[in-house]
């Protein structure tokens, strides 16, 4: 774990995902690894903070979490978006490689059994909450956050801080067919 | 319907929401009618296309959902900032004349019995699928998207064209206590 990386409270949490961005999801089982990335992951309660994300049954990733119970939800930036690309548009189930020839690097974390993506700017390790109709029917998995940590050069204190970090720390927001955007400026309400 | 409102083909439906915008989301039910804001929507399925709304039970407009099975979930732009910050700090509950004192202006499409919001850039009418375990345990509603619209300046033949666009157009997201960020610029991978 770099030293930019810091715990965020769990009751600011939410606060990673709520801007939409598409997040990196990885698991471990009986020492096999695996990331992808997903555009449809979402905030669900503020506490316990929760979360919603859709994985499809080609995901080995989908397996693994089904087995361990635990996954993590991961903020990547700008700088790894050839990276998120590669880890959503190959499988492990048919490259077994994957990992290797995507170059991407993980690290764990004390106290938690599931592989951390190294580069992102926020981490949510979560406790899959099982409910087979929404797996089966939906492929749609809830997860409670229990542990939550940020890059303290882009989100600190419970805020992000993207118009002052670095520009490659940015999230990334993907539509299709390789095309993502970045998140962009901030802009505050005038309240009464 | 201003002249900019042209259909989206369903099956792109979904990149309307994929980048993780903050939406409206309005209903109607014997003659009463509301708009919330809501940043916890998330795309769920590519054909039919489906999707993921957080309604919270203070919501008056999850009541009108539950009664009539339709809702609109829309794309609100910059320029609506103050209007989504509005919608999504009061309730029709508490206050009966939310939606006049908010200036919130509504239209009507032929064939679809909810009220859509003007000056969005994106718009999802959704029948509900009712799911009673999600949405009394986890406040969880899914729709199935049954027409899909977009302001054809910033959206058409299935992409957003927020870096040419007039910038009052771009989406919002939504983090926590009236501060948003807009969506940013386009980027696109290197295929091999």
């Amino acid at each position: 774990m770099n030293k930019h990386v810091a715990p965020v409270a769990l009751e600011k949490a939410y606060r990673l995902l709520n801007h939409g961005p598409t997040v990196l999801v990885s698991a471990s089982h009986d020492g096999v690894k695996d990331v992808m990335a997903a555009a449809w992951a979402c905030a669900l309660d503020f506490t316990p903070p929760k979360l919603t994300v859709v994985l499809d049954k080609i995901s080995k990733t989908r397996e693994l979490i089904e087995k361990s119970g635990t996954f993590v939800i991961q903020i990547p930036t700008v700088a790894q978006m050839q990276l998120t690309y590669e880890l959503g548009s190959h499988s492990l189930f048919t490259e077994p490689n994957k990992l290797q020839d995507s170059g991407v690097e993980l690290f764990s974390v004390e106290g938690h059994e599931m592989p951390f993506v190294a580069g992102c700017s926020g981490w949510l390790a979560c406790r899959l909450i099982n409910e087979p109709h929404n797996q089966a029917a939906h492929d749609l998995f809830i997860g409670e956050v229990v542990g939550a940590w940020a890059d303290s050069r882009v989100f600190r204190e419970g805020h992000w801080y993207f118009d002052t970090a670095p520009a490659e720390l940015r999230s990334l927001h993907y539509i299709a067919g390789g095309n993502f955007y970045t998140i962009g400026e901030s802009l505050q309400i005038e309240k009464p």
